[in-house]
């Protein structure tokens, strides 16, 4: 029997799934970081793995926001990722609010969900600024801690299940979340049957892109200065100017090392990204070793330009085109809604309702 | 702008929301207590009030069951429904889980709830058996305590406000709920805008049905002892046998006080419940002030067997006809569906999903 799942487990097509939060048109860092390796599964799996992307607006509403911002957000990733090359035959690119059974499924985790796991997840204290000591007990942390922020991992690993996916692409900071996924899965199945499948993770090299202004941290969405980020939809201009502003240092030449030389650094990983021949930020290192900061900024911005050739534009002609923006939300809507009954017709039957 | 709220309001019209947990055939505590009311309320409302009744199959999952247990008993209380008298016509009659908007109302909602206000709610607790003064924070507790549990006010609260109910039927051990879902109304109200309607306690003359074999714990389906309690479905011999063997007390002569004399005033209450005549439980005592045991046990009895005819015959012929429940239930689910749909229209044009 156990060998039976198995077998026909591993028949089954590979199911891929990722998440974007609506906030908006993505930087350079989601663009490295996640969102460029979206792109390439759709030529590196089989045509017969599903791929499926959504923009997880329910995860956005943790943190109250303006309805007017958060509809606009979300019409902005939807059109950044078409415009970066998403094809949405090939892939399922849906808002989750538009499924209802992310929700559903959520409710039917939460009962086999425990509070202690969850109330030692890190990401909720670490969203309210809170140490890591803190606890549940203390009224202060209590009333602002949200029902929603604590328990968003369980809609998190909802909307994993609730396709059925086989394969989740996460960055380091998210393994927590998929394990917590795992968990779900055999929290359910010890319950009601071997019903719900095993997310693995799908391995990446994991390029985080780092802030121009301030090269230590993380490229951000939520810094302050816009010229910390490049904007996919930025122009020539705009990324000409603001790599040739980014925080460097004062030691002669261009070498390659995170720890003392973050900001050159940073944009040698930027280069290699984006490097026409495939050099790694070692490699480019040495071939602009002698480089003044001026000529290497320059060819980093070359090359950086090139790379998001066209993403501009088309991300220009899809936002001025809203009709065709709402067919493919609906599309792509139904195409996920159908994944998702799939499941949960497996799931209600399962549990008796 | 405030008034013209309070005008729009109370010219809408009434909407009564009440729900029921799916464990299998209602017994006389359960009709005495809120069913009963339920089937008054056609009579007593304006036909324009609303009255929207849910088998609450999502809350039955908090405490896992065999699938077959859950789908069987969903089906004996939608023919018990119908057969102590509810119009599907009258009424929104529906399962809880064929509307997936009470699972995405309750997310929405969960974004503004705090875990503090839950953590403090006695519920969760006393289904875990646990002493009031437990803490979130005992590691043996969060093992044990599921996030269904300790969540499903807000899913109760989402029950009520998804239909924009304006009255709910509540016992006295439900209060903290609804006081939970006011919560849940300003709270989402505070964030985005006067979209939800609190609703009012609808307050009835608390009956409680006693234990007939322990007379100072409510009647109850947990019971070990079937002669504990009295199914609405029950034949009229089992109801005589029941009731004759109901315990009482050595005391001779009939009289009403539920302290010194438990079982016998439960009867009165009983009694009093369905006497053609209206008498009170202590005009029924001085009535049969000197009735033997036996005498006064068999007019109970008479009284309650006639109270309750035809319920029995209905249930069974419903209950053969699966096509027709099968329909009921449809018909149930695309109202509430449409219901839950205007509600969800308005909210999530406010969140901004």
């Amino acid at each position: 029997m156990q060998r039976l799942t198995v077998a026909k487990q591993s028949l089954r097509p590979r199911v891929v799934f990722s998440g974007i939060q609506p906030t908006g048109v993505p930087h350079l860092g989601n663009y490295v970081g996640a969102l460029r390796q979206w792109v390439n599964l759709q030529r590196e799996e089989q045509p017969s793995t599903k791929l499926i992307y959504s923009i997880v607006d329910l995860h956005a509403i943790t943190v109250p926001q303006p309805p007017e911002t958060l509809r606009q957000r979300k019409r902005e990733v939807l059109a950044a990722l078409l415009a970066i090359g998403l094809d949405p035959e090939r892939c399922t690119i849906f808002y989750q609010s538009s499924v209802p059974a992310h929700s559903e499924l959520m409710w039917i985790l939460a009962c086999t969900a425990s509070v202690g796991y969850l109330s030692r997840m890190t990401q909720w204290k670490s969203k309210l600024s809170l140490a890591s000591s803190s606890t549940l007990e203390n009224r202060a942390v209590g009333s602002r801690l949200k029902l929603g922020l604590f328990s968003y991992p369980v809609l998190q690993a909802a909307d994993i299940l609730v396709h059925r996916a086989t394969h989740v692409p996460v960055g380091h900071d998210q393994q927590q979340h998929l394990e917590f996924a795992r968990e779900c899965v055999t929290n359910f199945n010890h319950a009601y049957g071997s019903h719900l499948v095993h997310p693995e993770t799908l391995i990446s090299p994991v390029q985080r892109i780092m802030s121009l202004t301030e090269p230590t941290s993380k490229m951000s969405k939520s810094h302050e200065a816009q010229r910390s980020r490049i904007l996919i939809t930025d122009t020539s201009q705009d990324i000409r100017s603001k790599i040739a502003t980014a925080l460097t240092d004062s030691t002669p030449g261009i070498s390659y090392d995170p720890a003392t030389r973050p900001g050159i650094s940073n944009l040698l990983e930027i280069f290699s990204v984006f490097d026409a021949e495939g050099r790694s930020p070692a490699q480019l290192a040495q071939a602009y070793a002698d480089a003044s900061p001026r000529t290497f900024k320059e060819a980093v911005a070359d090359t950086l330009v090139a790379g998001l050739h066209g993403i501009r534009d088309r991300y220009l002609e899809l936002s001025a085109n809203d009709s065709y923006l709402d067919e493919i939300e609906q599309h792509g809507a139904r195409k996920a809604q159908e994944s998702a009954k799939e499941t949960m017709d497996i799931v209600k039957a399962a549990v008796g309702l």
